[in-house]
């Protein structure tokens, strides 16, 4: 039996619709229930449900956006931080591999850089580069940075960077959604992962007994906010009009208070596993041909 | 009444004391009696016992000592960053004044230069220097800085920071105690608190309604740690030999992981207020000679 928090989530419920696809026993822990944060408790549920593995999938993520992390440090450090030592304290006492949703937003940038300058993106032994160790950082990828530290050293746990979900399903946490609904866009370079095969690849680290560590779960190769908007306009053909920002500079007079993450992620440790995550161009094709 | 959080710590005990000596009636609050990290809890205790003023003296500071801290991330993060932001929830809520212990360690060095290059020290408004955001730090620092952003923009909160505690009263938290039993002393210059004129000066911030805010609450001046070891050989008139780190390098060579803060505070915000805060030359002698 699979334990999973945070199942009720954006991430969470992806991945308890994948486990009924695959007939493998999980439950769904919510807070209500159980108070998972606090490790006595967490430990209790462990002893009663007896799982072969645990999923934690709870996280902060701030509504309506990451901005409202720099609102509620507290609630983020605690969903984004803390928890995650906790879990780790529990499972380590009882023996539990696990796995941890973190986030690829605690990089900036192209990454490393291949022949020609082309970006390879950040590997999973590069040091965050963005986060409160190397600012500017927003609180949310600070608060996810911090949550890797309190994982550094633990053995049983796949540490998965996801990065700017999307799906085919409409939905305000969809990037894709997000698109099509922002009033202007800024043109940035990004990584990408279909939350689907985001899902599919965590549960194959853990049926296919791929080592524990860190890994990149992000689609192949990268992609910019023009390229994902001329797909939108090829497969849905909308006739909406997409404006942009000049530059980073107008986005953040414009909007942001906080500084946003761009970058690229290398995936070649997952593909390597033999997971095949596909090309993030034909991931959002595919999406976007069978949007719903 | 006043709520009295980690009041069997080493300033809860300190506070305890000395509300008791003005007879001020306080409840000390044990985390095993009420679990005040828990939003819901803390209120519910607020409602219960309806103090006019709370003081939160609890913080995860690491057994043996601040490197502890490297190991304990979350226990870390929680008790020095998330606590306060909770406290912080429940007050605003409540209409309840409050002060919470801070900590001088999130800066390093002399801070502001007066005339001849005399370390005036770190003023209030100074962004923290040794922290998360500015590296190096330890996460000890880290947390502490990340507890005061958690209280950026409250109201009616005291910010009181606290910076190596010493007291006439032997024992394993106080820093002549300290050197008096470490085997090698590096020498560095510090501003530090006597403990019972820190919490008479806490205290007075309340009683007289002096402005909320941050306050340095640190004896004036500065001190080398070779001066506080002439002060301990001149009053206590020990034969022990102190020997000392060559430099920073050798000292972290030989038994730091992490970096410690030395660093000078500017403490005149708060004798600004009509507190007579002595000078640390003549606090220290005074301990010494009260030694027991």
């Amino acid at each position: 039996m699979i334990l999973l928090l945070g199942g009720r989530g954006f991430v969470g419920t992806a991945f308890a619709h994948s486990l009924a696809k695959r007939s493998l026993a999980f439950e769904v822990v919510s807070r209500r229930q159980c108070d998972y944060t606090r490790l006595d408790h967490l430990i209790a549920l462990i002893d009663q449900t007896n799982p072969s593995f645990l999923i934690n999938a709870a996280g902060y993520t701030g509504q309506p956006n990451v901005e409202a992390c720099e609102d509620h440090k507290a609630e983020c450090l605690m969903g984004n931080a803390v928890l995650p030592g906790v879990i780790r304290q529990a499972c380590e006492l009882r023996g539990l591999p696990w796995g941890h949703v973190s986030s690829g937003c605690i990089y900036s940038g192209a990454g490393n850089r291949g022949h020609a300058g082309a970006a390879l993106g950040h590997r999973e032994t590069d040091p965050p580069n963005f986060c409160f160790r190397s600012p500017p950082c927003s609180f949310y990828s600070g608060s996810k940075a911090l949550g890797e530290e309190c994982l550094q050293g633990a053995e049983s746990v796949f540490v998965w960077r996801l990065r700017i979900p999307f799906s085919c399903r409409d939905g305000s946490r969809n990037y894709l959604s997000k698109l099509m609904h922002y009033e202007r866009l800024l043109d940035v370079t990004n990584s990408l992962a279909e939350l689907d095969e985001f899902v599919d690849a965590c549960l194959y680290c853990w049926q296919h007994r791929v080592p524990f560590g860190t890994y990149n779960v992000v689609n192949s190769g990268a992609i910019t906010t023009r390229e994902v908007v001329g797909l939108i306009i090829n497969c849905l053909k909308t006739d909406r009009e997409f404006k942009y920002f000049r530059d980073e500079a107008e986005f953040m007079q414009a909007t942001a208070r906080v500084p946003r993450s761009s970058c690229v992620l290398d995936n070649s440790k997952l593909l390597r596993t033999g997971f095949p995550m596909s090309n993030v161009h034909d991931a959002i094709r595919r999406s976007l041909l069978n949007w719903q």
